[in-house]
């Protein structure tokens, strides 16, 4: 079966019951009143100002466009006041958040526990020396991943690379896969891998060797011959720069960066005008929903995605251009690369949303950031590079920020908020499903059955979701677009009844004053 | 003139003194002492293992390496216990750091004015409280900003965007050239620019246009309709995704994501297996010192790759990739990118590096991050993209690090620490002068006259580098390898005349001992 790969994936791929059982593993309550933890959380929005944003929102805002593009700003927010569930911005308006800024929320804002670890000595440290992890990792370095990151380890990736955010985690598993892919070439060929004394050589070096010609490439010795390859590479030439390349979905996102950017196949916006790597895409399946009336036509439309991925990988081979890795299951030796950046840490009812899809083999990288604060991707050992310094940057990441997600993480497990989640989200979909059924085209395709408060559905057209965005906005309520006409939800793991309520609440008095406009 | 615009450059070019004026601007005194901060600063290295890592940190390192890669690993740090210019590491000893994290610390390890802004309220808010900061800034954003990274930006680039680190500073400033690039064939064409609309559709909107052939590609009007772009782009293929280049120095180190790691040009062991973009490169000149010597042969050096750069800029163009981004002075229209990631904040004896250029215009972007802590980059209100949304991402840097660089810049400002590293750097390098007369071969084109404590020179050999530098580190002197056979000093800002001191001590010791062997 596919997996839901792409980080804006407006759909969330069903998946049985009994999965769920994954959930429970360190849950005993079901279920979480964010009241018992934010005393001080507005009980309901409150809107104070004419408009969304207020007067203050746009005067600050145009204040910070004296230096950087504000045109992308929805408000300004206060987060001193903000609380829980709840964003209050700098009119005074208190805003229910369900898209808690592009999922990167995981427990509330302000929340006590990591108010009370900010203020630590520990935090204080880690915050203040920048440290270059690869190289002079701290004391405390090990003990904060064992107690957080490696707590929640995909099953089957056990190690860690970290990163500072999305785009680096995706691009960082994206180089291991290639230097594990050309690894195993050179061994099925027979061929020593490069010393560290070659490879460290500069560009000064290989100087005095001539470009490799195009008939000596045809040799397979000589194509994956050391000096070959460190020559070529300078150039930015095959073999040393491969002609590997990667395959993702159509519609999918996975970062704004050149690698990343080039796997993003979301809108034309985020990648016009850039330079971008030949790399192939295959259409994701057009799923109907509900789920259960469409089974047949949507298994069809995935068995044809799942052939024409393999015919892409046998097409592209033949012109010289394998396929390395890709965002499915492996076919081919194609390295599996699952990008959870904003799937994981919860919100699908799972901690990964990839432990649903009931993979035969573990995927061979798990990416990671948003509500983990923390960002990298997990593998196996099996996929470090031949030689250190070969994925390796100057921070790899942050011992302050690895110390949030330990809280993050343990709060999460202390307090079942996965479970949590999938049952609130259970709830919510089955009050929206009625929705959709009293307020006729206006919710359509319905997506995220089973998958915790990730759930996500199609307005009638890219105006009337703007204006029901619009609406949901001067009432208190922020959302999240995503594609052309869908909405998104993408509330944190404190989400609960009582936010459940009054989400529902304004969306049918926002639905309802929409109706027959 | 070129520039030294490698962030590794372990080159440093020369500047007449006047220049140094622009660090004076706000340093009344001209010399800092470490130990009028840091009271419980070592005033000398002390080592108390047999060796360097010693068997403490050769264990905590081994810890690690159960869940990530441990091959680069140096030390591991006891940073709670670290102080100003002092490493020290979990097996007590104390090391005098002029590689400060790969240049990463500026103002010390545990500068009490830092940690004090970590146990604020306004840190522990912004640190637990992730904001998108592209749509939902915060209300104290623009006074970070202006009491911060504003305060120094570079002449003639007042406008700026924020990243999470350096490789994400440089390939953000290089998305925003292509796309200033673009806009301006598009102005130049006399066509309009795609509307918001168009290009917010998603890829299924694409699916019924043809993708447009070679021929329609040779009508500039066709080719840069909207229609075409935004189908064509989905693809990546050109002309959405252009055939535009960007150029680079051979040599030269950007960052190693997919779009950094494609300009960066120093060692094969930081290419080898990933795919690149087909870019060009051009050789850095072959610079002898001392510069006065040898200041006609440099001349000429630089005039051949200058002219180099006019010839590869027009070959390329022939080819139909025209040259949109370049690191050194304008010509052609090429954006001018000067990366100082590195060379930024203060460590060349001026805030930034280029201003010693004599520049006739500002450059167009200037990238940094490390010593800043936060990154991104400087540029003009001119190359703003057209729309929101298009050099955009989630998270776009961080709140709570633009108050570390808030604090920073200000610390740097009231104590005249650009001053004062001009002054040290220049005492510094006259006694290395001393030094490599006094120990022939020993140190070999020594270079950063007039360029602060951003100071580099050559072994004999990488072996004897590697035998040198391993031998300051048992003597309690963290020092940093650069190249094939260079040394860089990378010190802090607070390295002053008690640190100067110590590390000659130690270098000549070292010298001494390995002297003829």
């Amino acid at each position: 079966m596919l997996g839901p790969t792409r980080r804006t994936a407006c759909a969330a791929a069903s998946a049985p019951a009994h999965c769920r059982a994954l959930a429970t593993e360190h849950s005993p309550p079901t279920r979480f009143s964010s009241a018992t933890v934010f005393h001080n959380e507005p009980a309901s929005p409150k809107i104070l100002s004419d408009s969304v944003p207020g007067p203050v929102s746009r005067k600050a805002s145009q204040v910070i466009g004296q230096f950087q593009d504000p045109r992308a700003h929805v408000l300004v927010a206060d987060y001193a006041k903000s609380n829980g569930n709840y964003l209050v911005d700098v009119d005074g308006n208190q805003h229910l958040d369900v898209f808690a800024q592009i999922a990167s929320i995981a427990i509330g804002y302000n929340h006590p526990t990591l108010i009370e670890l900010a203020k630590t000595d520990e935090f204080a440290i880690a915050s203040m020396n920048r440290p270059a992890l690869g190289s002079f990792p701290g004391a405390d370095w090990a003990e904060t991943i064992q107690k957080g990151l490696l707590t929640v380890a995909p099953k089957g990736v056990p190690h860690l690379f970290t990163q500072m955010d999305g785009s680096g985690a995706n691009e960082g598993a994206l180089k291991a896969a290639f230097m594990a892919y050309r690894a195993r070439e050179r061994k099925e060929a027979g061929i020593d891998d490069f010393s560290a004394e070659e490879a460290s050589l500069s560009s000064s070096s290989f100087a005095s060797l001539t470009p490799s010609s195009p008939s000596q490439h045809n040799n397979v010795l000589t194509r994956l011959s050391s000096s070959t390859q460190m020559a070529s590479c300078m150039n930015n030439a095959s073999p040393g720069s491969p002609e590997l390349v990667a395959m993702s979905f159509k519609s999918g996102f996975h970062g704004r960066l050149f690698g990343s950017l080039s796997l993003t196949r979301s809108k034309a916006i985020h990648k016009l005008d850039i330079p971008a790597f030949d790399w192939p895409a295959v259409s994701w399946p057009s799923i109907k929903y509900p789920l259960d009336e469409y089974a047949s036509e949507n298994a069809e439309a995935e068995a044809r995605t799942i052939a024409r991925v393999e015919e892409t990988i046998v097409e592209w081979a033949k012109k010289g251009k394998k396929v390395a890795a890709l965002i499915v299951e492996p076919e081919h030796g194609v390295y599996l690369i699952v990008d959870e950046v904003q799937t994981g840490v919860g919100a699908t009812g799972s901690f990964w949303a990839h432990e649903k899809w009931q993979l035969d083999h573990p995927p061979d990288f798990v990416t990671f950031s948003k509500k983990m604060q923390a960002a990298g991707y997990y593998h196996a050992e099996s996929t470090r590079p031949s030689l250190p310094y070969r994925n390796y940057n100057t921070w790899m990441g942050s011992p302050a920020i690895a110390m949030q997600a330990r809280e993050i993480i343990s709060f999460i497990k202390s307090h079942g908020l996965v479970q949590h989640t999938a049952v609130i989200g259970d709830e919510l979909f089955s009050h929206l499903g009625a929705l959709s059924r009293r307020f006729p085209g206006m919710i359509n395709n319905l997506r995220g059955k089973d998958h915790g408060t990730f759930i996500a559905w199609d307005a009638e057209s890219p105006q009337a979701r703007d204006k029901f965005v619009a609406a949901m906005r001067h009432e208190g309520v922020v959302m999240g677009g995503c594609g052309e006409r869908a909405i998104r939800l993408r509330p944190m793991l404190i989400f609960g009844d009582k936010q459940v309520e009054v989400l529902l609440e304004k969306m049918e008095s926002v639905l309802k004053s929409l109706e027959g406009k």
